[in-house]
C-alpha cells in the first residue's frame, strides 16, 4: 500500500502509546510510601490488569449490557483492595487510585511522532478505554489527537468486529482508508479481518522484564515499526 | 460563576464557529461559475438551511430513527437540485457539494480563542454535525479540539436533552461543569434546562444582511460575549 492509501490512522492505547505498567508502579509506590501503605505494587498492578480481558468478555459475549472501562477497572479494584489487605480507603481515595489509569504516560516517541504524522492524517486513539479517561490522559501528555473516540462512542470492546467498524462509521471512512497502529497482534489481526490496514508497532517493553507474547510481528500487516517515530518515517513524513 | 467551576466547553458550530451562509454561497458560486450553472446562490443556500431544522424533526419526534447531519442535507441537497431546476449532476457532483457542509470557513476570531482556551479547558464542539463533517471542518481550518464528538456519538439532536446529557457522559462530567457556548439563544436555554453553563457568543451577521432573531442574548447566561476572543479575556486566559 502507498501512504495515501489511508486517510486516519487509529492507535491502540494502553501498551501501544502508553506505559500503562511503568506508570501505574510509579504512582502506586509514590502513593504508598506517602499513605503508609505497604504492598507489592508491582504485583498489584499486574493483577490489576490482568482483570481487564475478563472484565470486558460478558460484555462481548452480549451477557453484560455496555459498561465502561473505568467502571470496570473500579470493580477490579476493589476486589484489590481486599485481596492485598490494603485497609482504611475512603471513597474519594478510590476514585483517585482508579483515574491512575488517567494519569499513565506515554513512551519517549508518542508525541513526537504524532506531530509529524498529524500533517497529513487524522488521528484518534482506538482504545477500550472510555473517551474520559483517553481525553485526561491526552491533556495531561499533550498527544495532539484530532479527535479522542473512546469505546463508549461506539460501544463495543475489541476485538468485536463493532468496534473496529464502529470508529470507520464515525470516521465515514472504508475500512481500507484506516490503519489501526498497535503493539498487538491479535488487535491487528482482528481489524484486518474487518478490511483495516495494519501497522504493528513494537513494544518489547511492555510487561517490564516479564516476557512479551507480542514482542515481535507475527502476521502480515502493512507495515512493522520500531515506534511511533519509525512508523512516521515509513510514511515519508 | 468562576472561571475554575468549568472544565470542558463545549461549541456550536453552524453560526456560531463558522459561516456557513458566506461559505457556501462563495463555495456554490465559484462552482457555478466552472460548470456554467447559473442559479440565485444565495436563495439556494438560504433554502439548504431552511431544510435543517425539519429534516432533524421526526428524528427529535422518534418517527425516524437516528439518520446523520450528511444524510439530511443530502435528502434536502437532492430535492433543491429539482426545485432550482439544476441539471446533468453526476453522483460524485451531488457528493461534492453535499460536502461543502465540511468546507466551512471559521469567523476570524474562532482558532485564535480556542487556542487560548485549550491551555485550561477540555474543547470539543457540541454541534448537530456528524463526527466526519466536524472532524474535516477542524482539520482544514486548523481548529484546535481535544475531541470532535458529533452528534452520532450521542445519537440526539439538540435541543433534545438527550444531545447534552449524552455529550457530558461522555465528557464523565457532572453538567453543571461544562458550558455550552453557542450564538443561538434556544440552543442555550435548552442546555441551561439540563444544568449546563452557558457563553453567549454574538453573531449578528449569520444570516449576511438577513435580520437574525439571535443577534442579542434574551436569556440568563453565565457569560455574554461578543466572540471567541472575548470569552478567552472573559475568562482571565
Amino acid at each position: 500500500m502507498k501512504p495515501s492509501d489511508v486517510s486516519a490512522l487509529v492507535y491502540d492505547t494502553f501498551g501501544t502509546l502508553v506505559d500503562w505498567r511503568g506508570s501505574l508502579i510509579a504512582e502506586l509506590s509514590a502513593w504508598g510510601r506517602e499513605r503508609g501503605v505497604s504492598v507489592d505494587w508491582e504485583a498489584f498492578t499486574d493483577a490489576w490488569r490482568g482483570g481487564y480481558q475478563p472484565a470486558m468478555e460478558p460484555i462481548r459475549k452480549g451477557e453484560r449490557g455496555f459498561t465502561s472501562l473505568d467502571v470496570l477497572h473500579r470493580e477490579t479494584l476493589d476486589k484489590l483492595v481486599v485481596q492485598f489487605g490494603i485497609k482504611g480507603l475512603s471513597e474519594a481515595d478510590l476514585q483517585h487510585l482508579n483515574r491512575g489509569w488517567h494519569r499513565l504516560n506515554p513512551w519517549p516517541d508518542v508525541v513526537p511522532g504524532l506531530t509529524r504524522l498529524k500533517k497529513r492524517y487524522f488521528l484518534s486513539p482506538m482504545s477500550n478505554g472510555n473517551t474520559a479517561l483517553l481525553l485526561n490522559m491526552a491533556k495531561r501528555a499533550g498527544m495532539p489527537w484530532d479527535t479522542v473516540l473512546g469505546s463508549d462512542t461506539f460501544r463495543a470492546y475489541k476485538p468485536m468486529p463493532e468496534a473496529y467498524l464502529g470508529m470507520c462509521k464515525l470516521l465515514d471512512l472504508p475500512p481500507d482508508r484506516v490503519m489501526l497502529c498497535a503493539a498487538h497482534n491479535g488487535d491487528l489481526g482482528a481489524a484486518q479481518k474487518c478490511g483495516l490496514r495494519t501497522a504493528f508497532i513494537a513494544r518489547p517493553y511492555e510487561f517490564g522484564p516479564r516476557p512479551n507474547p507480542d514482542a515481535k510481528a507475527t502476521g502480515n500487516w502493512d507495515f512493522v515499526t520500531k515506534d511511533v517515530m519509525d512508523l512516521a518515517d515509513q510514511l515519508g513524513l
